[in-house]
């Protein structure tokens, strides 16, 4: 290439950029309700109330909540979420569809039920692609495209902001672009905000997403906002996304996470950090991209459904480089070997042989504990976290666990009570029903203790046993109740004989607390986390 | 867009399929080598001569078996893959790097290692980013030219065929084009086959890779192939190997299921189907791509690593559909609702069946399971599913599950054994840890057997004592071992007094199955689930 070439490209780029700069692109987030497609994954109304909070405190523009009206559940959150949320940055959104063939817009009862949600902006799905009209609909063009007229009209004349996902549209217009281009106009005519353009199959390259978003894009105008909505069939999705915004596209649909049907609908935590630090578009408000890890891990937690470690910018093996010679190279610059700098997305560098824990970050949290820590005390910590991560410990996600391990780092033992030792036996009845009993010896202060409880599993015995010991001594103990346990095998390849980390996450009513477990016993592993969550009770209290 | 437009990009669309069904792209899979540089996997020499056959069996043009020299296992590998390997379709590579600075090509340890692994090709990473050359080699670029020279030179004239991986290629030609390129000329003079471009931080985006190939490719002519090697830091691994192929590269690098460091390699097992049935072009030798899903799947196994669901192509979600209305739709036209035919990769179109299923769900779930239902059969597996999807089952995660479910609507009852009664003791020993025995009383016909076995927790320990009594009669299930074990808390308010939802994966190296078990006591909740693990196990080997 000539040295002319190679400074006009260089020109070009920093165009773009500089121009860039001056434009933002929405994120729609669609966790709640496509993600939750996911084949496997079930989650309640407070899961969902927990991840909206936390979509919330990302920053996304907009979150899809549910289909009301499709699921009782979420016509619960919807009438929960109204009372319950106090989103800032956010703004919930209920899909739907819209109205049925041959019927009328205030007999419906899909718009019906878009409204009770009382959103203040609604997404409904229309048919772009002039096949599913005909064959699934089994109807005329002229009404696929009345439907979509009536419904916007419908809804925005009812004070709603109205974005339609305009489904199958890549296929549709590929087979009947004048159908598809007709389905768009009756959107705009009567007053949608936005067109979102779905790969509902997943099957487009992102050049063909290029081309026919520049087409319609073109075509519509700027008096509306086009988005576009990718599914990762071809493991494309990401770039599909990022291809539509180069073609004009200002709106952005996916999940965190990649979360949704088959393989999954474009992950906006790889999507968001692409376009704000690659291309320097806007998509969070000032200073969240740093709490992208932290949120997408969160979710995943609520859902019980771990990050892929090899997830770009937020797994946890996305930073992590094998330990070898170029470890103190890549200290020395590590834009030489990093492509952004995990920070901007609340990760961080991880050696994987030689772990590297951040005295700064230790010191801060001491702070906010209210701990006094020396700088043997840090070394202390850095040592133990080194040791225990290793084992398989994880205390990002368990605070009260972390915290016990620093107080213990400045020389600090619980003298709540001891467990001198304990024992479960879980029995297959003659009625072939299971009955679990645990016996817990406990010492509190030179008093020794034997009790026994039945439970609904070993956790729920001990747990049982344990109380009935130690509340006359601590009756605030009586306010602490266990809010959550999840299990996970760290090393799936040997599934029941691997080594099992236990989280278990407990309230007193006015603070929160999770802890962790570890061990090659899956009993050991809740014990661990069980008696921490207590000590941290009784500390707390 | 107006109708010549339209006309027109179709013109192109259908141009450039044409011209790409006469070209073929190589595939280079480095599996062997960067894949597992993935974090948490080991292969043994056994592991590895197991997974080249499978490569083989594919028929990718090369195979990179490893470094010899960097690792004595892969001095080995080598050794052994000479005697004990027959490939047929692929070729094996060598893999290793340039000559030392400041030393001689005979007198260089690397080198020799790959002269003495005796393959007909190898690869030879090389510096082409001006930084890496003066920082992390501590030499002049012009030493760094001479290092390239020489080596490609060297291995050259001991009959190899020498392929260079240019690493760090995107970041050097943005930072110092100039040397770059000498990086490649170099390489070519001296009579290299392959000049493989590098985004060794895997921070590019498709368009950057397309524009950057474009210009290597037009200055380095027709004389030698131009190749990419891409890493999933941004999400585009894909993408960005498909734009590298629009710009001209005619040799693709990356691993199956995307194994590789940090976020990993390019996922081979989707830019294969992609452009071989998307693009018309030519990757692995007629009739071989229907072994795609099976190949992912059987490398897995081998590396411990169950294959991501959600995998575009081969993923058991790939091509699952959720239950429902259209359910009967995607029956009559499944090219309106897939975006290829999953038997094209060895997949299948799967129904997920939840208690929303209709009876068209429950009759093509059992006609794609082989099994004869008649009309209260299928009213039967409603039945059941309402009431146990009811109780805290989701079927939908569990086919191993699902299947038995609707087999014993049929009459059908599992006699392989009965399991009598059984008991786990977990012990807190004088030492502190925690030992686990299991007594299980089961059946065999009219063979009564009782076993005890320890484990490292509950059901690791009944799993252990089952075994003991069943393998003499069914030596398969020495085959069948599970993969991975999570446990659900339904009821979150009432953590461990609550409902528990377990799902087990196994596997017996050919298929995978999940079975669910659901209880208030979380040992009966694995204990089902394990119960129908193994009867599934044993209905299919």
């Amino acid at each position: 290439m000539s040295d002319t070439a190679q400074q006009r490209s260089a020109q070009q780029r920093s165009a773009q950029q500089r121009s860039a700069q001056q434009r933002s692109v929405e994120i729609f987030d669609t966790t709640l309700r496509d993600g939750l497609q996911v084949e496997g994954v079930s989650a309640s109304v407070d899961d969902k109330l927990r991840i909206a909070e936390q979509l919330d405190l990302l920053g996304v523009d907009f979150i899809e909540g549910g289909w009301p009206g499709a699921n009782p559940k979420d016509i619960e959150f919807f009438r929960r979420a109204a009372s319950e949320l106090d989103l800032t940055a956010s703004t919930l959104v209920a899909f739907g569809s819209t109205r049925r063939p041959a019927g009328k817009v205030d007999d419906d009862a899909t718009l019906r039920n878009l409204l009770e949600a009382e959103t203040s902006a609604v997404c409904i799905v229309a048919k772009s692609w002039d096949y599913h009209v005909l064959e699934a609909l089994k109807t005329t063009l002229d009404e696929g495209e009345a439907m979509i007229a009536d419904s916007v009209e419908y809804l925005a004349a009812n004070g709603r902001r109205v974005l339609v996902d305009m489904e199958h549209f890549f296929d549709g217009y590929t087979h009947n672009p004048e159908f598809a281009l007709r389905a768009l106009e009756a959107a705009v005519v009567k007053g949608a905000s936005h067109l979102v353009l779905c790969d509902t199959n997943g099957g487009s390259l992102p050049n063909d997403i290029e081309e026919i978003v520049g087409q319609v894009v073109r075509h519509v105008g700027t008096d509306v906002t086009v988005g576009i909505h990718c599914h990762d069939d071809t493991g494309c999705a990401v770039a599909n996304s990022m291809a539509a915004v180069r073609a004009g596209a200002r709106h952005v649909q996916g999940t965190l996470n990649g979360l949704g049907e088959r393989t999954g609908n474009a992950n906006l935590t790889t999507i968001i950090p692409n376009l704000q630090l690659k291309l320097g578009y806007e998509c969070l408000p000032e200073g969240r991209l740093p709490r992208l890890t932290a949120v997408s891990h969160h979710v995943a937690e609520l859902l019980n459904r771990a990050v892929n470690p090899q997830a770009p910018y937020v797994g946890s093996s996305a930073f992590a480089h094998k330990a070898g010679l170029h470890v103190s190279a890549i200290a020395r610059a590590k834009d030489a070997y990093e492509h952004v700098e995990p920070e901007a997305v609340g990760n961080g560098t991880r050696f994987v042989v030689s772990e590297m824990a951040g005295r700064a970050t230790i010191q801060m949290k001491a702070e906010e504990l209210g701990l006094a820590m020396d700088g043997p005390a840090v070394n202390q910590v850095i040592d133990d976290l080194k040791r225990l991560e290793h084992e398989g410990y994880h205390f990002e996600a368990a605070d009260g666990s972390l915290e016990l391990l620093m107080r213990r780092a400045t020389g600090w033992e619980q003298d709540f009570f001891r467990v001198e030792s304990m024992r479960v036996i879980t029995d297959e009845l003659p009625s072939g029903e299971f009955g679990t009993e645990a016996t817990v010896k406990v010492w509190v202060g030179d008093q020794r203790h034997v009790f026994v409880a039945e439970g609904n599993g070993p956790v729920n015995a001990i747990d049982t046993a344990l109380r009935k010991a130690l509340t006359k001594y601590y009756p605030a103990l009586d306010r602490v109740h266990l809010t959550d346990f999840t299990v996970r095998i760290l090393d799936a390849g040997e599934a029941t004989g691997a080594v099992t980390r236990v989280l278990l996450s407990a309230t007193n009513g006015e603070r929160d607390w999770t802890t962790i477990g570890v061990s090659a016993n899956v009993i050991e592993a809740s014990w661990r986390a069980l008696e921490e969550s207590i000590v941290h009770g009784l500390l707390h209290t």
